[in-house]
């Protein structure tokens, strides 16, 4: 590894370079970022060596393309337009389906892996980028057999490297499951977040009564809307299915409290506490 | 202090328990719980001395009530029928209404105390009980002008050794302001895990495909079903309000989905993203 390319150096793409800084100190870390504050505080910081331009990623032996799902589908293709026949281009986006359609038919399409490291904070931007964040963490692969069988195994090198365990799955389902169990609690909490500033506006003193539980279900309330906006985009119509499902559960546990049916509320609970166990070895 | 009782011997009050225990080392914990379990385990890991019944409790210096909120405004006017005129009794439940209701006219009414310390876990039982969990947290007392001067102060000593803030409130808008920042994150905790495991229930890999996020957002949802059934009774409209006002928000973000306006998808969590600065001391 000699030359690195990070296309959008936020917490994501700075948090890898960080990791691999430290894997290969002497490979020259290069970022492009269309914020220049991103890219005068990753080099202030030490996440890159210097700024580069999508037109010099030729000599690069991996790129890594860690900018908003809807431009990383828009410029992947040009992206396997400049490289060379040896570079490994990764993605790092929450949505699969639309990358892995955007280059379907690209010659260069087996240079591309598309992958969705399970792993971030609610913050972002380079300053946020630590080292460590996808030890222990899972990265889904999507679409393996496309990948030429060099940079198959360069890339789980490279993952495996940085303490991450590798799951493969087909695009689409990935895009349906992960609905599930990522993009609907950021809807969730935004919308939690929303309701209380609504009620609580002109009574900031109300905070005061908040306990940890309430930051624990907002937390995601912080997250990045650029990042999010594009998620919720891409992935509209699974997403709509869970935020449905949701929307329903909600309508039946206010049923059931309207008509004073407290048994009925308690096998909600209690139905649902198990998720004690299936949380474990998650947080 | 000599002799306190506490009602109900789990996380609340046995946290509780362990942090008089260190302040006074002296004094005689006795415990009362209808679960004969609790009472074992309690004795077992020394959170209490001994187990005692409400017909005992007429020399007790202080009793703590920390049993389900619809339970303790039922117990508690038996309770102050049976203490000593210095006897000072304190209760811990998340609702206030119902319990200052509740002994309006009793005739030892200067003899409690009604307080909200907004602390906890997700866990529950005497085993999940802690040291220091109210350390740095806030109690909310209600009514505090019905309480005798010399039984407030006695209190206000106790709850600042523990490391409490304290803050007064009257029992109504407690109840009002609590539905928002607490109550409706456990409903949206439940219903989230609801939603995902009903969906995935077939599916168990799929959960290695979540992350800390929504471990995060659905945390509460492991809470208890008895102690939260019981709050959600006795907090019924101020909570049924909340949650209209969570699902209008959540159907709105739905229709802006729908109708392909990410630009209000974006405003939607811009404005909310500032829950940032209010978090900020809370976790």
């Amino acid at each position: 590894m000699e030359k690195i390319y990070i296309i959008g150096i936020g917490l994501i793409g700075g948090s890898l370079a960080r990791d691999f800084r430290k894997l290969y100190p002497k490979a020259q870390v290069f970022g492009i970022d269309k914020t220049p504050e991103h890219i005068a505080d990753a080099i202030k910081i030490g996440l890159i060596d210097a700024e580069a331009t999508i037109s010099s990623i030729e000599e690069a032996d991996l790129v890594v393309l860690s900018v908003p799902v809807d431009i990383a589908s828009k410029i992947l293709p040009e992206v396997l337009d400049q490289i060379g026949d040896q570079t490994l281009v990764v993605d790092m986006g929450s949505t699969k389906a639309s990358i892995c359609e955007c280059v379907k038919a690209h010659e260069k399409r087996r240079n591309f892996l598309a992958c969705h490291p399970i792993a971030g904070t609610e913050f972002s931007g380079p300053m946020a980028a630590v080292e460590g964040l996808y030890k222990g963490k899972t990265n889904i692969i999507c679409e393996v057999e496309k990948t030429s069988f060099k940079l198959q195994e360069k890339a789980l090198q490279l993952f495996t490297a940085i303490g991450m365990r590798i799951r493969y799955m087909d695009p689409v389902s990935h895009d349906k499951h992960i609905a599930y169990v990522s993009h609907l609690s950021h809807i969730s909490a935004f919308m939690l977040g929303k309701t209380v500033i609504n009620k609580e506006k002109n009574e900031r003193d109300i905070f005061d009564m908040a306990g940890s539980g309430f930051a624990s279900t907002v937390r995601l309330a912080k997250s990045n809307p650029t990042t999010w906006t594009s998620i919720f985009k891409q992935n509209k119509e699974n997403i709509l299915e869970t935020l449905d499902e949701y929307m329903i559960n909600l309508a039946h546990f206010k049923k059931l409290m309207q008509e004073d049916n407290f048994k009925g509320v308690y096998e909600e609970m209690e139905n649902t506490n198990h998720i004690k166990e299936i949380l474990k070895g998650i947080e």
